[in-house]
């Protein structure tokens, strides 16, 4: 049966998973369609335009919120961060989920947006600081200033887990994806995105009037 | 991690399977309680009072009814049927989950009472009608009558469907429990069913403190 796309927005501090899960969910299923952010910080080496993120001038940026073309955006550590609406509203016209690599600003602001019922909102917590400590110095390419703007930005970031629908643990990876994968399929079972069932039913009716 | 118990309101015109659903859910997790309903009705063969139903005159159900003992209750085909509320309250403290084997007047009450916040409800369509009819006829304890009363009631079960949360088509019964089961994981996922979280996550703040 047809389904109607939801929004997966996916928020956790630094370290604690996410673009490890998101990148496992964009392989576990064709229908899924990563929401790639617009930013006006500069690129870091590897990363290309259009796929890590639209890299865009302040000016660029500023144009296109003042079109109505961002689902959310803000600004962080002087930078520049926003969702194109757009892609979103094309994905769920075809049946396919949007996931979001996005902050708790961000979630807040696509939350209460027109699309905020097709929101499923999931928190990643790490399973201790010292876990995320771990994670964060293990990537060995920021410096010791960096990692503690990352771990006063986690803070902030966790002080937030209550707004989401979904809370998880992620204490082992495979697990907590599994948990992910649960949580997206019941919610592709509910009724509302399931927008078939109206015609379904009205085939059941079809039937006992013909007895 | 503790959690919450929830209470699963599964409802289906008769024949499309609910009460196997219901059994093979009883055997799934050592967490799934039955609601066991009280019912003025008369036993059935083969029958208990206390497995089936609680067997109760109609004063005795009147009076619990009086006496705000029941969560729900509803009248159908000249018989009482109610949910007694104690059980209910008592899985919940325990971390169990409450199945409740019950019509959409009872899935009505239940949502509407003060444990509305802690139902998920799953209606359970049949693939056809045609369907629907071969399995009660395929029970072959019920005159032809009563099967007709019954498809009646289906009909009118039916058009209640969408005042549930998740709905089913069980066109294969295993994939049928598969789905409900992922269901059932996913829910017990929300944040606000995992009532340790609160205590976790200070629990990370004070390891941001002792930094």
């Amino acid at each position: 049966m047809a389904r109607k796309g939801l929004l997966l927005i996916l928020s956790s501090p630094s370290g604690a998973g996410k673009s490890t899960l998101t990148r496992r969910l964009m392989g576990w299923d064709a229908t899924m369609r990563f929401s790639v952010s617009a930013t006006t910080r500069a690129p870091r080496p590897g990363e290309v335009d259009g796929r890590e993120y639209y890299f865009r001038s302040r000016a660029e940026f500023e144009a296109m919120v003042d079109a109505g073309q961002m689902l959310e955006h803000a600004e962080v550590f002087g930078n520049f961060y926003g969702t194109p609406r757009g892609p979103v509203e094309a994905n769920m016209a075809e049946g396919c989920d949007t996931v979001f690599d996005i902050d708790w600003q961000g979630g807040q602001q696509i939350r209460n947006s027109a699309l905020g019922r097709d929101v499923v909102s999931i928190f990643v917590l790490p399973p201790s600081i010292a876990e995320l400590d771990r994670r964060l110095r293990g990537r060995g390419q920021d410096s010791d200033e960096v990692i503690a703007g990352r771990m006063a930005k986690s803070r902030d970031e966790i002080s937030h887990w209550a707004e989401y629908d979904y809370v998880l643990v992620n204490d082992d990876l495979d697990a907590t994806f599994t948990r992910l994968t649960t949580i997206l399929e019941a919610e592709r079972l509910r009724r509302d995105r399931q927008p078939g069932l109206s015609d379904f039913v009205r085939g059941l009716n079809r039937e006992f009037d013909a007895r």
